[in-house]
């Protein structure tokens, strides 16, 4: 196999795992429903993984190299803060409605056990992720010379409520759709902190 | 048994159980590990609960009761529609973070397939409250003579996922406590609504 294709059937693993597990839950989910469900044979499954728990670590770091690539990497080169802001909240939003990638990213919520090394590598990257939310809230902030009483790392975290809590609610054909949201959380979390 | 007899024995085998749940996975845990962890006999166990499932739907049927005795009940009588979303906002954040409720709250938030009968009569409950929020912050927009373009349904969600999301991230030894949160959300919210 090239590397594309080992990379393309990783991936793959990786999605039609995430999908399982949504739907029957981790713990019901085996290395052999995973297998039968790529038609791979379960020696197939584990050449390219050792176990679930590195299935579902993989799945969760997939997921934060999406959030690097289609979020933080593309509004780093912004040089207005509050425009990077807007990019940031906007890519964001497309991630988590993004259809192809949902399985992947709605993963990071769930609280399954998965070993203490993998669990840190995991939030320290979950971490990483809230600095650069943080700072950027206090560069417009500070910016705008804003006199709000709310504190960057607050919002912060309220921000990413706001947006990563979309997948409880959001019904592709209701009538709250991306390009209504987007403008909507965008103006109400800016009014919010620039108050 | 007295009937008040029942409901504590009723409430602490769902209290049980929402842990166990949260530290093993719903499909990971048995009737038989429940048991154990309540020293009751399997049978003893079956006398309150079919299964698993009516367990599992009562947990969320009683974090409902909980919003609905602690949040919404108690602010319903305010007159002044910003003072009563105000303290909506308060009493919601004062639930996530009680850690006596804790347990029993967070279930709300897991997608574990329930019989779709249950899952129907959860899901009417949230919508409920959904409604009762979109309704006040629309209330509290025609009071304030708000120009704002954030519809109250798209601010209802909002608010929800940041309130909702604080078990994803709070530390009960972390710099955010309540007493601080609660007022820099309840700023942020409302200057996004009437921004």
């Amino acid at each position: 196999m090239t590397r594309e294709a080992v990379i393309d059937s990783r991936q793959e693993i990786l999605r039609t795992a995430a999908r399982l597990f949504q739907q029957r839950g981790y713990d019901a989910t085996s290395m052999n429903d995973v297998a039968a469900a790529l038609k791979l044979s379960k020696g197939g499954l584990y050449h390219h993984f050792q176990g679930k728990d590195e299935i579902l670590f993989e799945i969760m770091n997939h997921a934060m190299e999406i959030t690097q690539e289609r979020v933080l990497a593309p509004v780093r080169g912004i040089a207005d803060p509050e425009d990077r802001l807007r990019a940031l909240i906007r890519r964001h939003i497309e991630v988590v409605l993004s259809p192809r990638d949902r399985e992947i990213t709605v993963m990071l919520h769930e609280n399954h056990p998965l070993p203490p090394t993998l669990r840190k590598r995991i939030n320290a990257r979950k971490k990483e992720y809230v600095h650069f939310v943080r700072d950027l809230i206090a560069e417009v902030q500070r910016s705008r010379h804003a006199k709000s009483a709310v504190t960057p790392r607050a919002a912060a975290f309220a921000l990413l409520g706001m947006i990563n809590w979309i997948y409880q609610w959001y019904k592709p054909e209701g009538e709250l759709q991306a390009n209504n949201l987007i403008p909507q959380f965008t103006d109400l979390f800016l009014g919010g902190i620039l108050a």
